[in-house]
């Protein structure tokens, strides 16, 4: 309905815009949690990424979106498989859980009106299935219920929504980036939850006058008039459509040595994070960071690039050491992978 | 069904009608936070302004109001977009948000005669849907659910209403000027509901006894016989109209100096607000207070008029500096924008 | 059903007496609440009251009770304004607000029966309608959910009932007396709570031993035969009827001075009460009393004999002056209006 | 279903015998809470006593039990005043409230059969209904939720049922004579309730063995051979029976002096009891003992044989005396009414 | 379903093992509750008891198995007292309390089926209804929510299933036997529900090695083979049938002295028990096991076995003195009833 | 739907890899709980075993996949014993216990489709029924409610599901392996709760660098080309799943000396675990592990090896003696059973 700020008008914000062009190129990273102040622009980035990225094509009026070449499909795909399918192109979708959805629009449900008027059981495909291989937002995660947010971070890790209600028994794709955004300030985060996010990200207030008067000037060129604003960015945002675009072909392909894979390891021991959710996460972010550079070999500066993103919201919160988690993760970069 | 006070009968609370003024020039302003006494006459004077503006045409029998010259449309009048549109006139909506109003009225929700009757399932618009193009109000807001407060505040930022709930999924305009009133002397508000709102103003039981006898008989008057009393006072309401209603125009055009942005900036960065809303509904406000001046060019002297609405209630608590917020607005102006 | 005490039998309780006659003859004071002990007599008085007021005229069948002379309709009758509409009359209604009555029976609701049967949508009026016109009772208004006590207060003061819920909008006349009663050792009141009301008074056991003896006698011979009873105190009961009827008509032009109206607000200037709500109220109430002396110009010493029922009860505590309310409001009227 | 313990076979336990003697008698003096240990045949007591009482002439078939020669008749008898409305006699009804009866299987609901049948909306009258003119017994006041206490005293009180709820709005007569137990052990009775009995009595297990020999073989008897025990203690039965009748129609015209009724209020005055209701039962009770002894005349004597059984639970906690209450009210005696 | 282990086999637990002899043989004795360890084989006690015991005979279809020779019918079977009933052999029911079983699964409800495909309403008769004349188990007392204990409690003591619910009052005879078991160590048990089960009986986990080898032994060899270890133990399971069979003819004419009813009396009043269940619970018990001994007359002897089981659970608790509840018994029926 | 990686590719978890081993041989040991540190591979284990098990025979369209040759059948199965059943063959079950599951869902609820098209009262079979003769995962035994957990392992020990509401009564047949994660760091397990899993393993983060990177290695692979990485392990995953199978057949005829069991019951003794669940669990897990072996006779190192899991979560904590469970449990085995 409304026009989309355009992704390359955005000022600022490198840390956020990095991470999401990252989860566009590599949805298996497992989604960013934004952390920091209100009014930043953070859900204008996302509906602004998915507005850049070109068109998908999936399987004619499937409800989930599925993709014809993919190896996931949902139920009714799937008894096509042999099959010529029919295709259409659909923008990428980026989802918003509104303030108030119920578990059982989140998840999806029976079909009340099939139920009522037909007297038949069937479902009715809630916002996960929506959200399938594009974006799901999550603005204030901490005003979420904690069932739900538990429910959306296991169906992301998992890549299937697996509903058990109400007498049905559905399971369908559900790959997407999920996308959060909480303010520390207005009360912690659960460690399991920080953990569940592949990367974090931090955005301030400008505190850059002339930054804070070119984001405002933007803001409100675009608002009084969004047609001229879209038309004059339209090249800039071709561009990073088209890294995004050629970065996804190059990680096919991308290779990772023993050595840099064993940096990966040393570097989460020596943090102590739990399990190896951490090292896998690196290991994609490396090689999604270095195709969006176009390389075609993971090198140790890639790594370093990325590591604070991976790693700073898993560190365990040490009693005896109140250094930041930035300044552990940096420490021990420079021990690991000396610049 | 009960007939207006004239909103230029109102006596004091020069704050107060000065905010609403503004916001039915700008709605994008961002509703205002009224604080203080009970029994000041603040839903008075909501109705009054309403009853006060000139009559908006609206798509015919659109459920949403919608604004035929408008690019924000309801799915059904999006559909008949191309063709000329039937129009018709109606008085500028105020909704009340009743007490013990729930989720479901508010946002909308399942017809459920059709469901029941015709086994279909159709939205039946709400509350929000009635405001659209008006004002919504809400007296008391500290007794609300913080999750409809939140809700409220979401789509009066959004201009758009999305409901996900039984198995429905709409969207509809819902561009309303939020007017809430509060009493911190029943409940602190929480600084998050507080920075989401344009502007805030204050208003206090008058001291000065004339006043208050002149309020009193105004009222007691009208009560006896409106009819008579709004007679009395149309003129005074007829001159405040056009005012407004040239502001309207002026606003369209009207230059704001690179120069008085960087004040703002300043202004925001001194006081440490968070994120740029306060910058853009500082922005916002000026022009919108100069063109009720009927100038064509916003000024500093514009900008100090309104700064204090749109800034004191946005400070962090210093618990170093236990100055009020008012005066600490003053201070800072007196710095960046010496009179 | 079971027959009514007789207004004129009731032994002591002046406050109380005074405070429902003047309610009768001007609604809008506001209500009143009585404080005090159990077993003293309250609901009785109220009942005895509405019991004692002549029939009232309505336009016929209609479920609220409008009146055909006045100018707040329910939307039925508006659609016959202009024809001749029919008439019948009623007894003054008395609703009392049951214990665990539910807030779909008191607002109204949807109408069950009509749903279900004719899958058809129409409004059950509640309690408030058939209150329209009368008074509403509320035994132990601090048992009361808040939620339905704010209602009530609303409702009462707007003289409109406005419905918003299970898909319904209706908006119907409701103006009637709301006489609570409360047991400040059961539970502190709220403060909001308490300025909602017009008036307050406080009952007491009797502590005279003839007066309590002559109480149980009359409470016992009127249960041992009520229609004796009632006819023993027939004539007593005509004369009451009779001051009411001419005070109603008396108060349509009774004059209040300038001068008097700047002794209200100077006495709620002194005593620092919130708002203009306790001016209108001395206005009102001093006008009522007036009337039923059977003047035809309000008197500084009606102001005074009323004074103390409508401000006792709006003070903010003074945590250095623990002086009782009436004390305060004795003393301030000492100064404002020496007798 | 079972049969009933003979009422002469009780031993001991002459307050509570007493008590529900007097109920008999006269229902309107207000219920009686029983207060002490478990297991000392609280329900036997009520159930015995009303199997001992003659059975009640009703209108046939209706509902409610209504007294064909009463004043307080339901809807449906009400239309038929006038005509010769066709009677049968019924047992006495005792009403159990069972532990998990909802509130509308206490007042009575919809009745749902018919709604869903041939929607139509009827009321199935409740346990209220059922009671009228009987009684009704509450094991364990303490462990019933507040506001059903509440409205089972309140309509004990009133002798109505008003139900207002679910679109229905019934007024039926609810006579009954309320009995609740409790034991103060297992936690405090808050005073409202304590109040709102007309009588309150203690129950302790006897401390005499031989006594509590011949409860237990008793007991025994009766459960091993319920027939023929209450063949052998058939005449005891039916000499108190003849009592109870005699007793009722003496209480007609029973004559109490004023000089009586003073004690009665200087008695309550001095104990400080809140209200009237204390001389109201005090004037009651004092007639129906007056009648069970077989007087014509109330007497002194009568009203300290019952006044502790009306007073004991009314009293206030005096922290600076911390008698027990039956020893302040007998001392009260003992200075009013010297024996 | 699945096969009961014979209760001839069990090993150890002798206090469980005779409680719930007993009560097969006197079911008024009134439930017994057993305290301790998890995993010590309690509910496969009361399951091989009732495979134990002799078909009952009852009403054929009768939903309640009403015993055709018994006195407390069902109402469709008492509308044919008077015709020949039909009969039929049934296994003693035991039935399990699952966990969650909800209120109305407990005692009956509206029966859905009926109610919605024929629009009638039925009552499903719940686990009371088939509990009728046998054993109703709950595992974990302490983990059911209360008011279903108290609610199983009341029906047990009564033996009548009173449902006043959803517009249904129906009256049936529940009968049984309530077993319940409960850990001290998980949450005490409130005084009000150990004093209403008739016995209590504690098992601890066996400390004889030999005797733990021999359980698991016995237990394996039965899981791995039902059939064959239940015919193995056939003969002896058919002698303690018989020994209940007779005891249960024994005690219709079982005496018992004064003296030794004066016995109980004695003790319980030494010990300060509450009312008088503990001693009717010592007359039938001592009744039940003199019989099971296969005497005529109770004796000295046959009280001392038993009155530690039914008095332990009743003590209050004495802060003056610590001693054991098993001591205080002990120590009071040394005085009492020397050996 | 997503292929399973290969049980015999998983690296490191020595203990949790064993224990769903002997599970697999015999499913009566009674479930494990997986205790330790999140993103160490728990579900995948799980999910890998059940697909290395051989399919299973199942009578045809069984809804519970009755075993045509067990003893335990279903309802309708058990109809058609002595007819020759119909088989087929099916993969064993692996039962997710999604977030947010419902109770009615997992135990089986009305089936909500026949009852609003047909009018008629069935059951719809839930999770434990699906589960049934297969394994039952619940990610995070601490998060689920307490109801549901308790709900599980009762019908897990039983291996019958019980169904009591809604007015249905079902059972039906539920053996399945239960396998709970839970993180001792996220709250403390309740005592009864670890009593009741049969085994308890320890996972851990590696500390390897070299393991770390294989599992990495390893993940990647199978995610980037889970096909060719299935075809890879075949072999390897062949030989275990033989290895289950004749381990299975072994374990029918495989001999436990009474010295043996002597040490378990001296081994449980010493630790003073409650009742005798511990030596029962020991007894069948030294028969599973001597089987999978390939041995004929269990021997003590048997017990030795499995002795840790089987124990280690059943010690009561014991305030003067904070060593380790796992240290307790060695240092028993070193007395009891030296090596």
């Amino acid at each position: 309905m409304a026009l989309t700020f355009p992704f390359a008008a955005i000022v600022g914000q490198e840390e956020m815009r990095l991470a999401i062009q990252m989860l566009a190129v590599d949805p298996t990273i497992g989604g960013v949690l934004v952390l920091g102040d209100r009014g930043t622009g953070k859900s204008t980035a996302v509906r602004a990424l998915a507005d850049l990225l070109p068109p998908i094509k999936v399987v004619k009026d499937c409800a989930y979106g599925c993709d014809p070449a993919g190896s996931s499909l949902c139920e009714a795909c799937q008894t096509q498989v042999g099959h010529k399918l029919k295709t259409e192109t659909r923008a990428v979708p980026v989802v918003d859980l509104p303030l108030g959805a119920t578990e059982d629009r989140v998840v999806g449900a029976l079909d009340l009106e099939k139920a009522l008027s037909q007297g038949i059981k069937k479902f009715a495909p809630g916002l996960l299935a929506q959200a399938n291989r594009g974006f799901l937002y999550i603005d204030e995660v901490n005003l979420l219920e904690d069932h739900i947010v538990d429910l959306l971070i296991d169906v992301a890790a998992s890549g299937e929504n697996l509903v058990e209600r109400e007498g049905l028994s559905v399971r369908h794709p559900a790959r997407f980036v999920l996308v959060g955004s909480g303010n520390p300030e207005e009360g912690e985060l659960r460690p399991q939850l920080l953990d569940r996010f592949g990367l974090s990200v931090e955005v301030r207030t400008p505190q850059d006058l002339d930054l804070r008067v070119q984001v405002v000037r933007r803001r409100d060129a675009f608002e009084r008039n969004p047609t001229a604003f879209r038309a004059e960015w339209e090249d800039a945002n071709t561009k990073l459509r088209q890294r995004i675009v050629r970065a996804k072909k190059l990680i096919q392909n991308l290779q990772v040595s023993d050595d840099l894979l064993m940096s990966c390891a040393t570097l989460c021991h020596k943090l102590g994070t739990d399990g190896l959710r951490a090292e896998l996460t690196l290991l994609r972010a490396t090689r999604a960071y270095a195709a969006l550079q176009g390389d075609k070999v993971a090198e140790r500066s890639h790594l370093r690039a990325i590591a604070p993103l991976a790693l700073r919201h898993r560190l365990r919160r040490n009693p005896l050491d109140d250094t930041g988690s930035g300044t552990r993760v940096q420490r021990a970069m420079d021990e690991v992978l000396p610049a």
